[in-house]
């Protein structure tokens, strides 16, 4: 028994601007069966989507950003940087409860799937209930607990993690699963990160980390290490394991040179950069460099939104102009990067990133038929560059269908809704 | 008789981050006839719409545009500028018809509407289908000729200009009116300009130019006139005359100066200027100097889309970066140059530009209940940066509802959309 999607344009990911223009997808279980041009052949379908006036491709790899920071939209935006941090977010953040991250990552998880996201990178606290979240809803994860090394809990945070780990990656294939997240340098002392480092080798896992957001950070690291902070990262060990790097905006050749050897992953986060004025990440050196980027939104609180689509396409406007070349970064690379470099910076490739035989069914299916997408010279640079979040019809994760015809079918969508509000509001009275 | 919006949150637009969280509106004919807080007195309403979980705005003014380039849309991207104008949209814009650009005008007020805009500022060729299409579909409209001086219809387009501009501008408060469109300073000799200039003067109307939207531009300039574009057209007396100046990206101290007193409204194209890499104009030293600075999407093949809520996010992320200050354009400032400002740079703000009694009818209704706009902290922020044009759920243009509950009332729009992709098709066979 499988089930089948018929009569759909399909965007592998597989080779370079690559499409199907009408072709058909077979889904057994929670894998992708065959993906292949044409009409589908007679069988036993369980269930027969038809995908007439629909694009099929990979789900969108959210791969950097804290989750339950929708509950944190809006409450403090255009301020500066530091007087954000100190004044609104971390004392807001300090009164965060496990039920208020729960209800957070549920209003985000919500907002993910519907803007086409499949997977995420999350790093936070209470992750227990942010595994249950993605566990309930269908959406697959990986995540962290953010390790703040110069605080009490530091080694209380470290055991959890251990924890966490064991009991989530029971297998290669777990939906949910966890990595280690030491936050940064600056909020990790060398001593902890070897530590980090040495339980993610015991482990077997990788870690996430952010790195060199802002020109301060890499200032600081020089003063206090003689070394940027890649370079700082590197010293002590990190990159012999796999590493996904959040941000990465102050680099230089010899960071880029690091990252590339290294296989480190970055998740660039363009939009949360230029919201918080961070600055802009060299994302056309690093691809050049051969280093998988992949894109992340951050959080809701310097983004304001958790949509893929939307960082594409700032990703690839922003480098355009910031290059001066209107080449760089055509439509597919970002797509790409939004797909299946996110499952490459995650360490899940193997699983997902690409629609063929054999791979996890995460996919999007999406509506190709709205004004903006008239005419159709180009499916991937209307994608792209005029596509919106409300396009996605469809989306499938580890072969279960979790929205069809923009309703969500896996949980129910307006008790998360309410209960969202419900926390916001108690959360602003404490 | 009027009829009556109550129950609804309210952003007139008339102050600094003023909001009304909830009362009602009332239109009579094409006009407002109240905007206040609290329940709506009894009275002879022809209509109630009940405003529960919408809010209202002003809608939006696309201040620069080419509609008909609908049709170019994905048919060339990610090029060097030159060989994209020279070698596919010049040579496929040669072919279009009036036919052609009656349709693809038609597919851009679709697009248009859909996303909150109520009234947009375009310069193309063809001009009287133009017309006919905002006539016909309800969009206000400020139209022009584009004027191209070195070609062999130089007189002729003048003559054309002349015409319409006495047809369509017969009261002050027309909803579709003409002004003059002379296409750029390297498309249009010093004495043609002083004909525009002369023919502005003469029927009392502004003009709408392209200026100084790329360095070469200016260079070229600089070697020709021993002035900058802004300069040149200063000396040739064109800003004596209302004047809407779309891109002004390279600008250098003495030009902001020059635009600023002569009250030269300035489109902004934050979007287009990064597609084709043509730079970052100087908004916030625009804004500072006291010029009014709009918001416009440019055409759809430099876009792609004609999205102004995404043009404001765009907009105020790019600035923040550029500028590395995060407190640069916040999001208030951003709407208020898709609104206000836009009105105010076509020259229409006596008409339209915010909610107050006796201004036109020209709003949008927004939902504000969906997964991003929760929590609902603040209000704009929301819109700004995280809304999507699927949230605009009903569009009243000159007290007349275009669009409600997401479906278009004025017109069909399913045979818009197929008529536009036939005409691309048949475009594609010329």
């Amino acid at each position: 028994m499988s089930f089948l999607i018929k009569n759909i344009g399909i965007i592998p990911m597989t080779a370079d601007n690559f499409i199907i223009e009408k072709g058909y997808l077979e889904i057994a279980g929670d894998e992708i069966k065959q993906v292949a041009a044409g009409q589908a052949p007679a069988g036993d379908y369980e269930r027969i989507i038809d995908g007439t006036n629909l694009v099929a491709l990979p789900g969108f790899v959210n791969a950097h950003t804290h989750a339950a920071m929708t509950l944190l939209r809006g409450y403090a935006d255009d301020m500066p940087l530091m007087d954000w941090l100190e004044k609104k977010i971390w004392p807001l953040e300090a009164k965060l409860t496990a039920e208020d991250v729960y209800w957070g990552t549920m209003l985000a998880i919500v907002e993910m799937i519907r803007s086409g996201t499949t997977c995420f990178a999350d790093m936070y606290f209470f992750m227990d209930r942010v595994a249950e979240a993605a566990e309930q809803t269908g959406i697959r994860a990986l995540l962290s607990r953010g390790l703040i090394g110069v605080g009490p809990d530091a080694d209380k945070a470290l055991a959890e993690s251990r924890e966490l780990v064991q009991h989530w990656n029971k297998s290669n294939h777990s939906r949910v699963r966890f990595n280690l997240g030491p936050h940064a340098p600056y909020t990790c002392p060398p001593e902890y990160l070897r530590q980090v480092a040495d339980l993610a080798g015991e482990l077997g896992v990788g870690m996430h980390i952010h790195l060199a957001e802002t020109a301060s950070e890499v200032a600081d690291s020089l003063r206090t290490y003689g070394l940027t902070p890649v370079a700082h990262m590197d010293s002590l060990g990190l990159f012999e394991h796999p590493v996904l790097a959040a941000h990465c905006v102050h680099l230089n050749d010899e960071d880029i040179e690091i990252l590339a050897r290294k296989r480190v992953g970055v998740a660039h986060n363009p939009e949360s950069n230029m919201k918080l004025a961070s600055g802009i990440a060299p994302v056309p050196r690093l691809l050049q460099a051969g280093v998988t980027v992949a894109l992340g939104t951050d959080g809701a609180s310097s983004n304001n939104d958790l949509d893929m689509r939307q960082e594409m396409h700032s990703c690839a406007l922003l480098h355009k102009v910031n290059s001066m070349d209107p080449t760089i970064l055509p439509a597919y690379q970002a797509l790409q990067m939004a797909t299946l470099n996110g499952a490459q910076a995650l360490g899940l490739a193997d699983d997902i990133g690409t629609l063929e035989a054999g791979k996890k069914a995460d996919l999007i299916l999406c509506k190709v038929d709205g004004p903006h997408f008239i005419p159709r010279y180009d499916i991937i640079a209307n994608l792209v560059y005029s596509g919106q979040a409300a396009d996605v019809d469809t989306v499938i994760i580890d072969g279960q269908i979790v929205m069809h015809n923009r309703v969500i079918r896996s949980f129910d969508e307006e008790e998360v809704l309410e209960r969202a509000k419900y926390t916001a509001a108690q959360l602003m009275t404490r």
